[in-house]
């Protein structure tokens, strides 16, 4: 996809290309950011940039672990968070710990569509159960698709690529769910939350907490979105303080990160980002963008599903075939995800991660394809 | 043993312990590098921390590039190289890359210990072809270990554990190997070369071009050791220009550093280094560290070859069991690590990237453990 996009941008000059297909936040970090990212390059010393222990920097640990207290509602220590490169990082890490060869990770779909290759690369395998129409947990199809393989339920909200957030009553549920299936399984099914959108919400929304949810969970996140920092490659995962095996998860993951040739999460942004706990961009920024291109997308007869969080908008192609919807689209120069990426046909996903002027320009693009394909049946 | 490290120095006082186990650099990076990291962190704008290409900032390749063609004596361009989280990060694309199941990687033993872990974590497994004994490659022995699965051929040259830098003609005959019976078998074996102690040599030791002894090789390093940022995960791969797939094996890494979870090389650092091509620590210090150790281990009665690079030194154990002498160590705080760790037992690794002043006040210990364990039948 980048690639893709650098080479139409070398072709038709990159202000002729509406380049909606990645998640790579344009906003610019906090003001903060920079003067911690300097002030720390300052104070770091000679020896600043060595190696640590596996986990991190034990006082970097401890000020997410602060923070999270907060955050979850749930007390936790230094010792139950690992830094990672990103959360793309933890999630391999996390899978490297926990699956064994044919274990199987279930995930709501549509999903990231990088999930299948995170549980592939440890022995794993990604299974999906779909959501509801409107993407919300659909718990009887969770339930109906556990197996006596499921290892871990894999969840993601604010959703990349829906932009859903999952309810507190339906995480409380899923909870539930969990706690009944390992009983009568008989193993631990792990919940594992991957939430780096966890800070990007709108009008009110707020990410409930996995922690109270359920104690046999692992959160996965990074500093990518909230700070702008995504080629930074830092993030974390953090066990509940509760979780049966927690010890020996710490030790299979700090194992995971150094053999997967991570060794440790990059030293300086470990530093920075203790300095900036709760820190995020501007959130009102990405809402304005949001309502932007829902507004435009309404008027030009798109369907969908307005987001809650993240930077993503999954509306409905106007015909079956969602790869032939995003080529049409690439012949106005606008770029965009086909949904069966993520496990979705049927759809596209949009990044609206861009200038606002990006989504001005492109609506009428997005406008002559939807009247050229919109099946005509009201004329 | 890093924790372990931590622990005992927690319990005796940091200055009390003598820990020779780790390959952590200990002399502060060149005073260039804290320039370079000042002014980019300054430059590098609002937006200098996002996404990038998963292989690199086109520029940074570039300038690595454009440094491994004087170092190689082979032209290469950015199209070739891949900015990686270190040495273990690019080994672990390289092999996820290259691999299919079953797959063998074949290295020259004693070796790295990690390398079984990262052949298996991309179902490959480690087979090991002891050296001389003086550590220099046995080409029969090599050539005796190659199967029809041998998939890649794995140097680490100067070597950790040991110090030993392969001589140009080992290598030339090496290469010749490899061509001959990638013939026989009908099938391409790769050469990794992983060498992120390249710059750190004595005496006047140089370190031979792998591509100009075989041109399907691909190697693999980090500046961790050149520029001690060893916890900054910043290093790359590089393929043969005229390596055969070259193109499929950079579409490869490119789709492996992602799906690992790596996703790109950490984007401030990169930048760092390629300001800092050919720079390094002071080799000289390191050199200091060796002559003092060697010198006052040869004293006490200890065996070993003098290393011609890195910063480990790797002397026979007095015993046969080397864990129970690395025990007797520790009884003196002194921290080493076991050879067989390494494939080669009867030895141990003492890691002398430390302060001087921790070699003169381990000697006496080294010298109290060697004098009672030594065999006494001269006396």
């Amino acid at each position: 996809m980048f690639e893709e996009g650098l080479r139409l941008k070398s072709q038709f000059g990159a202000g002729n290309i509406y380049d909606f297909s990645l998640g790579n936040p344009n906003l610019p970090p906090p003001d903060r950011f920079h003067q911690v990212l300097r002030d720390t390059v300052s104070s770091c010393g000679a020896n600043g940039h060595c190696y640590m222990p596996q986990s991190g920097f034990p006082q970097v640990c401890g000020a997410v672990a602060g923070y999270l207290t907060r955050e979850q509602g749930v007390a936790l220590t230094a010792g139950e968070v690992i830094m990672t490169c990103g959360a793309a990082g933890a999630l391999n890490v996390i899978f490297k710990a926990l699956l064994d060869p044919g274990d199987e990770v279930l995930t709501p779909s549509p999903c990231f569509a990088e999930y299948p290759f995170y549980a592939d690369n440890h022995g794993g395998v990604l299974r999906t159960a779909p959501t509801r129409p409107d993407f919300t947990l659909d718990l009887a199809a969770l339930a109906a698709a556990v197996t006596a393989k499921t290892k871990v339920l894999l969840i993601n909200s604010p959703n990349n690529p829906t932009g859903q957030v999952y309810s507190e009553a339906s995480l409380l549920a899923l909870g539930e769910l969990l706690r009944s299936k390992s009983r009568d399984l008989g193993r631990t099914i792990f919940l594992v939350s991957d939430e780096p959108y966890r800070k990007i919400v709108y009008d009110g929304t707020t990410v409930p907490s996995i922690f109270k949810a359920y104690q046999q969970s692992i959160v996965a996140t990074s500093y990518s979105k909230d700070l702008s920092i995504a080629g930074e490659r830092i993030g974390f995962a953090a066990v509940h303080p509760q979780a049966r095996y927690k010890a020996e998860i710490m030790g299979a993951m700090a194992l995971a990160i150094r053999i997967l040739g991570f060794v440790n999460a990059p030293a300086l942004m470990q530093r920075v980002v203790a300095e900036l706990q709760g820190a995020s961009v501007d959130v009102q920024a990405y809402k304005r963008k949001r309502d932007l291109l829902c507004s435009g997308l309404s008027e030009a007869g798109y369907e969908f599903r307005v987001p809650d969080g993240a930077f993503y908008l999954f509306p409905r192609a106007p015909i079956e075939d969602d790869v032939a919807f995003v080529r049409e689209l690439q012949q106005e120069r606008i770029l965009t995800v086909p949904g069966s990426g993520f496990g979705a046909p049927g759809h596209i996903r949009i990044a609206y991660c861009v200038d606002d002027q990006t989504i001005v320009d492109a609506l009428p693009g997005f406008r002559r394809v939807m009247d050229k394909l919109r099946p005509k049946e009201e004329e």
